[in-house]
């Protein structure tokens, strides 16, 4: 007898008829005799709605009033499902943030959990509850609501089962676990039994939506077992992800194929080759509120260099025009860029330990004529960003080379 | 400079358009001075979304889960008006009923305030803030949400005035205040400037639903005073609810006509006139949670008696059938029964100190053939059923016969 926390995500509890499913598989998962705490988020597309009406008053809402009005999203789906299970007889009962004391920070909508006071989520389950409580949301320490931001309901699930001990976390979502890359693109790609949290991080943060990267991170941090699950299909096992030393020795060098399609490359050539070049290009784009992915800075020569970075497409333009304003101040020669970029990168915690993953990844993308336009490393991930339209084959020609459609590869 | 207790219901809050003209009104209140709380409903049509939504998943839904479910029409609305009052410029701030603890019993979608901690709401008026209040929500003392059933909203304002000792607490609704009789019926129908708390509970009980009867009867126990306002209008001085001694000698005798349509007659015929009797009837209707108004037993004869009482249309076959049941082991001979009856009565707390009021009614509905079948009084007001048919013939007769068409009659 375990005990459970599961999230379900927007899509799962999307109708009152997947709500009734979602309850349906609860009660299951309790008749195998498990405690289980549930976390649904908003029925899919009511966040959207309600910030709809938001944005028809304020342009710019007020964040603490923003938060008091989407946290009612995931207020509407605790009720439901807890209704939805006493109809099967069972016992539940329903908590918002507040109510079980999801204490976070101030930074209304993008807050960060604190604590959870797990008390009464404990009596409750002694009691033979199962209990339902709201993703996304929290409460400061003033009683303000605040939420977690985008995707906030992974990262609710994944603390609660930190305060509470759970032996597992469960993720349902609308696909049934991690692939080794999209299938849309390489259909022979495969499901992965496990990954780790870091690679799941280096997966997540380039493009493979199916966590939210902070609740990745909680978990990694308070070591709780986190699995991908479909709630649409029955019987699957996921995706666990989970700490290295738990994984078979046999594991794959390469775990999978991540990719981003809306990139963005912005060269600064001619920049003289002095100390603080970089701060005095990138500070203003830092200013504006523009993530920045990428950066290379190639060696100099005769005092003068090239510097390059990307950012997401959407803004590429943004971008361009702030580095024209200080383009003469930083004394550029010129602003360059191409807003029809992609970036691939394969991640495995494996290549810490085997050299000449890079030089594979390199030869069978110039095999296909793909030329690479930056390249970026990390401890477990290699990226390179190349020509928007190479990026399908780039995907399916490195899955195949690092035989990654091959079980127990 | 006064203290100003502000409701809007659903209608005047029905999309992000009006709440910005509620904004705009309790600016200009604002800018003359007074300081102001803000009690909205749910924008219309919200909690009867909220409510189907709950139905789909159980016919007869877990209200401690419904009271979740449904508190969140509110709590969008505090969060749009807070944003519309801060988009004029003003400092806003939103409190659900749980953040100011507006205090109630357990009674889950039927709540009754019990207290609420006004500390935070005048520390915000204070320092200059306009202090939005979630309507129609409370929390119990263990931290359960509560609604205080529909119409609650109007309650909770006057509960806030009370606890804030405000100088006055104003209705905003869809009507320009408390009518004579419905104008839809007699044209001439006149606003009232004003009425007592007596004379509006028996108008509002009576079918004249501007205000939640529980409101009034707060107002009257904690000197609240009361005002209805159209929402849509601006400049009208509405209807003030006061106590009888605030207002004028020259108040007419009659303050007007109340009416309810939807009345249905049943008739025990040939019971014995027993003591108890009344009891054996009427318990198993009320064990069956229906609502009885006006009871009428005949003095007997031959030592049998006839019985009847005024049920809402909607339960009347329901009670039928129980009086079916129990006709045998109550030893009546027949139950007979008519579903087209309506209400009209005649309320004023003048009647108190003249005669003649009931003749003069009496005479006025016999001038125009209309059969009284049942007639009930109380200090304020007299009450008769008659067919359905007259209704609006009645309506319009005592009216005039009332001169309640002459300013000042």
């Amino acid at each position: 007898m375990a005990l459970i926390v599961q999230k379900y995500g927007g899509t799962s509890v999307g109708s009152t008829g997947r709500i009734k499913n979602v309850a349906k598989r609860v009660a299951r998962w309790q008749a195998q005799g498990h405690r289980l705490v549930v976390v649904p988020s908003a029925m899919s597309g009511e966040t959207n709605r309600l910030i709809a009406l938001a944005k028809e008053i304020s342009p710019n809402p007020d964040p603490r009033e923003l938060d008091v009005i989407a946290s009612t999203g995931e207020q509407v789906t605790i009720g439901l499902l807890s209704m939805a299970l006493m109809e099967l007889g069972l016992k539940a009962k329903s908590y918002t943030g507040a109510q079980v004391k999801v204490l976070t920070d101030s930074a209304f909508t993008k807050a960060r959990i604190i604590s959870i006071d797990d008390e009464r989520i404990r009596a409750d389950l002694a009691a033979g509850y199962i209990v339902v409580v709201a993703g996304f949301q929290g409460v400061d320490e003033n009683g303000n609501i605040t939420t977690l931001g985008r995707g906030g309901s992974d990262t609710s699930a994944v603390a609660l089962a930190a305060a509470l001990k759970a032996d597992e976390c469960q993720i349902y979502t609308d696909v049934d676990g991690v692939y080794t890359t999209d299938p849309r693109i390489v259909p022979e790609a495969r499901r992965l039994d496990s990954i780790t949290f870091e690679e799941m991080l280096e997966m997540a943060s380039l493009g493979s939506k199916v966590l939210q990267i902070r609740s990745v991170e909680f978990a990694g941090k308070y070591k709780v077992k986190l699995r991908v699950l479909s709630s649409f299909e029955e019987g699957g096992e996921g995706t666990l992800i989970t700490f290295e030393d738990d994984i078979k020795m046999e594991r794959p060098i390469i775990s999978g194929i991540a990719f981003n399609r809306d990139e963005a490359k912005l060269t600064v050539l001619g920049v003289p080759d002095r100390p603080g070049i970089a701060y005095q290009i990138l500070g203003p784009i830092a200013d504006a509120n523009i993530d920045v992915d990428m950066i290379i800075q190639n060696v100099g020569h005769d005092g003068m260099t090239d510097f390059s970075f990307t950012v997401n497409r959407n803004e590429y333009e943004k971008a361009k025009a702030i580095l024209e304003q200080v383009k003469g101040h930083i004394g550029a020669r010129e602003i360059a860029g191409d807003n029809r970029m992609a970036k691939v990168s394969v991640v495995g915690v494996g290549m810490r330990s085997h050299v000449g993953i890079a030089s594979k990844m390199f030869r069978t993308l110039a095999e296909e004529g793909i030329n690479i336009q930056m390249i970026s490393t990390s401890e477990i991930k290699i990226s390179v960003a190349i020509d928007e339209k190479y990026l399908e084959l780039a995907v399916r020609v490195l899955h195949k080379a690092f035989e990654l459609d091959q079980v127990g590869a």
